[in-house]
């Protein structure tokens, strides 16, 4: 991404921090080539040295972890602004976020949810990675409860992991057959919404 | 796992082939830690000289995909036997394959579905590993929609679809949360047979 020069009245942005390039250059990285891409890559991609890396970061695997910390917040500041003024029912507030999937899996660089990414690959539950996978899905199906118990679901907490089962499948699913998904995961929230008694 | 010792009157199993020890090693290891474990660790398990797996195998690329495709031949004669009774009811034979799914995801070493982790962890939808996975995916969708239709869905082919989808979804979950499922892909999957009309 170019930085446009700013007009002579404009205070030129701040250049991202050593700690910003290198979340930047993880998320990139991790997410294109998996979590076996080495520090010498990374901070190489981030244009830092190693030294600058372990003066803010453990190890690698922190890196990973900070970078996915990062994503989950702007993701769900993104996808379920707590400001949002209200206007949608929460039927339209769950379901965008599949149109939002549908998406951003039909584009030919997906590689799936990076946070399933990440645990699947780190194939072990307490690697800080995995924690922050699994908080940023208890977050994802607690904003579905939510939206589920204001839409009158018979069982806002069931709905809320049904829902939450058939993002991830459907993600999955769009790395698998290397498409997009075609009305898929909207179709499949849906159903489950109606048989929740979620209507529009 | 431990041989037995043949009863006298037996026949002793022959010893495994060079092909099916590599394959045994690279199934578990590929599982256990990923696909980027290296030829001299997968010959190692094996017990194989990497002379001899370059006779068999072009790459370790191509291991992995024929261990892959003998796991995906395995569980579809285990998982819809084609010489099934035919006594359960098409319900019945799409929901066995959630409950076997609810029982696998419950096993603390459980690492998610093979052929997903392999295509997430490839990054390449043309790796012959993706091929693969993307043809056993393919085969459960064709036993779903079989099943599907027998059982009068209105729409087979989109059941059979969002099927695979909660399996999946189902898989990744058990990964991130590091917990089995509690009911969860067999009361979601039963939640779409509702919906489409497939009765028990």
């Amino acid at each position: 991404m170019t930085n446009p020069t700013p007009a002579p009245t404009e205070r030129p942005a701040a250049p991202p921090s050593t700690r910003d390039r290198l979340l930047d250059a993880a998320a990139e990285l991790f997410y294109r080539e998996g979590v076996g891409v080495g520090v010498e890559a990374l901070c190489r991609t981030a244009g830092v040295s190693k030294r600058s890396m372990y003066q803010l970061f453990d190890s690698k695997d922190e890196v990973l972890a900070a970078s996915l910390e990062r994503s989950a917040l702007a993701y769900q500041a993104f996808l379920w602004p707590p400001s949002d003024d209200g206007d949608l029912s929460p039927r339209a507030r769950i379901l965008r976020v599949f149109e939002w999937l549908e998406e951003s899996a039909a584009a030919p660089d997906y590689r799936g949810c990076p946070f399933v990414a990440a645990a699947v690959e780190v194939k072990s539950p307490e690697h800080p990675a995995s924690l922050v996978a699994r908080r940023s899905k208890d977050a994802l199906t607690a904003y579905f409860e939510q939206e589920a118990e204001r839409g009158g679901a018979k069982d806002p907490a069931l709905l809320a992991r049904q829902l939450t089962v058939v993002f991830d499948g459907s993600s999955a699913r769009a790395v698998v057959q290397a498409q997009g998904l075609d009305g898929l995961a909207v179709t499949t929230a849906g159903a489950l919404l109606d048989s929740a008694g979620v209507r529009p």
